[in-house]
């Protein structure tokens, strides 16, 4: 066999990864012509999706864009047991309406990212429902105790002396039996996620099928340029957030950390390109503008693109203090009849976290309404005002009253 | 609670016992007036019962006697599904066919001791050929990797870097959850199985069940008089011999082991009567009348009353070279019509292994017939005869000729 020449295929979906395991074999079947089925799993637990969920996303679509069928898996089968061993009250067994309604709240999402007609989402419930308790004995003759406590995660904990129940051990198990069950051709996952991807191979071997590749992305890090990007951290940008956070959350991330996610969620930054800015941002270009750049792009992505601009408009205006105000979004604001005093109306505009700190800003003459400092606490404003509203230097916010 | 008093039902339960956990459950039980549910599992593997067996038939009968039911419990649902980590040659997939035949065999010969009419004849696939996928992995998140790894069979695997298939940490959860679904208050088994039967009490106070009774019974010493008794070594007695053999066999073994044989294999001679035996032989009695009762019991046990009997005199007559050779068991030897040599009948009558062996002996002066030494090799017999042939001093038989 000779070794595949590099493509531009091979180059793209190579781009990010943390391993490609076996490259050559990638390489082989991306060269085939043959669209490949490219798997992913997901937790079937209700999903709230992040920028750091998109790496994933962003990897499948690109094997889309090639021609590829992306296999968007729910595993809902062990979602549906719960935690057997009662020790994780986080984990209640889902019902089959819960997985369903998940599945949903799925779909809005990351249809954001991927293309919808070449997604299959399947649920592995589809043959794991079926299959009985001698079959699950079978599956899990097929490897040994050894090699599943080599993975981190349980080395860790048998170790430590932490308790591992012994249906985790069949988890990873059913995990890569989904591959057989899809014949897939690829499996893509964090890097958290190789042993199960592995497993995956070893199951299909057994099987009689060509182990499938493994791809592994890096997991991203999060807005304070250190730690994985997560909900527990508050560190995340969601991707049903506004566009304006989206923009103003992006704009706000180190120089260093922008590379990577220009790597990781950058359809429009191709590689060589993200090079020639590096080169240039080492003569002098501002890294503000390609953070710009990749703030649009996100932007646009999970909203559409007359969002994305308001957002950045929004974002300048409340940056420099100054520029076009009338680009930021107008928000209605429901009032009583009668009016709201200022403080009271800057927290309902959301600018301020409550009316004593709005008060505390009146004082401190750091509140303007249409560019005029307003100190009088018991200004008054009434339905069918319409005006831009400001806390400092980069707090605005455009609004409109009405009476509700 | 008061501590229930010792009571005869008690003591016999008792006998022999190594552990049983706990005691002061069992004597509760055993007073309730309640027939008990005393559970003892099997292989379905083609099975060929010996003493050794026994020991815990013995035990279940006893149950029996005070009127309380046991369940031979035949574990077919493993059995079919053999080792699916392939490792075991020897443990290939039983059909219900196989499944079928074997328990028909072990039939045959539990019978010999359990009660048919109090036994319940059970198998595991009854209950586990309904449960699916999912209620094996609940079923698995009811233990820890590391509690299973306490098994001294698993921990001396794994220390020594032997593997153990992942199916192998599913089959004590499978033998545990059998004392559920069938609501045993006692499970008997071998020392060896201790961990096993714990593991039924745990899923048992799991699923709201009082949990069972362990008890255990020793490993019966074979004839050997060092190691277990077992068909790879030789040294056991089967079921299925003829009686001559139990006798012969029985009234080899030293005289050590004749009373742990008593405690384990007796019925007829009780614990008091045991320690009465024990002073008699300090003070001269010859131990071989005591094997010699042992002897005709098991003999009766496994036969009948009359063969054994035969077989007592036939032992007498074999070691003392004399006494009533008349008591030997008549064999009936095929011959051909126009009649037979003298080595060719020892062989046929089996008591010289092969004809150069009876013409050493008959050189050695060796053989006798009806206690005349006979050295002509030409010496020959036709249909119609009838007498006693021996060889050396101990290997006898009485045989008549028939054309055959």
């Amino acid at each position: 066999m000779t070794q595949p020449a590099a493509s531009p295929a091979l180059d793209l979906i190579s781009r990010g990864t943390d391993e490609i395991l076996k490259r050559e074999d990638l390489a082989e079947r991306l060269a085939s012509g043959r669209p490949l089925r490219v798997k992913a799993g997901f937790d079937p637990t209700a999903p709230d999706l992040h920028l750091g969920h998109t790496v994933l996303l962003n990897k499948m679509r690109q094997f889309q864009d090639l021609g590829h069928t992306v296999i968007f898996l729910i595993g809902d089968f062990t979602g549906m047991i719960g935690d057997p061993s009662g020790k994780s009250a986080t984990r209640p067994p889902l019902s089959r309406e819960d997985v369903l309604a998940n599945a949903r709240t799925y779909e809005a999402q990351v249809f954001k990212v991927l293309d919808r007609e070449k997604t299959e989402v399947r649920f592995n419930s589809e043959w794991f429902g079926k299959m009985s308790a001698a079959d699950m004995i079978r599956l899990a003759g097929q490897h040994t105790v050894a090699r599943m406590l080599e993975r981190d995660e349980f080395a860790k904990r048998f170790a430590a002396q932490q308790s591992i129940a012994i249906h985790e051990f069949l988890y990873p198990l059913v995990q890569g039996y989904d591959s057989v069950a899809l014949e897939a051709d690829v499996e893509c996952g964090g890097t958290d996620q190789k042993f199960n991807l592995l497993m995956g191979r070893g199951l299909q071997e057994h099987h009689g099928q060509k182990p499938q590749v493994v791809l592994t992305m890096p997991l991203l890090v999060g807005l304070d340029g250190v730690n994985k990007m997560g909900k527990s951290l508050g560190n995340y940008i969601g991707v049903n957030e506004p566009a304006i956070d989206i923009v103003n959350k992006t704009m706000k991330i180190g120089d260093a950390l922008m590379w990577d996610w220009i790597e990781l969620l950058s359809f429009d930054i191709s590689i060589d390109e993200a090079k020639a800015l590096k080169a240039d941002v080492a003569a002098g270009l501002n890294p503000r503008d390609i953070k710009l750049r990749l703030a649009r792009e996100l932007a646009t992505r999970f909203h559409d693109a007359a969002a994305a601009e308001t957002a950045i408009a929004g974002w300048h205006a409340a940056v420099t203090g100054q520029g076009d105000t009338t680009l930021l979004a107008l928000q209605d604001v429901a009032i009583p009849a009668e009016g709201i005093r200022i403080a009271a109306l800057l927290t309902a505009a959301g600018i301020t976290p409550s009316n004593s700190e709005a008060n505390r800003k009146l004082k401190e003459r750091a509140v303007k309404v249409e560019g005029v400092v307003v100190e009088d606490p018991n200004a008054s404003f009434a339905p069918g005002f319409e005006g831009v509203l400001q806390v400092g230097k980069r707090n605005f916010a455009r609004v409109r009253l009405v009476a509700g």
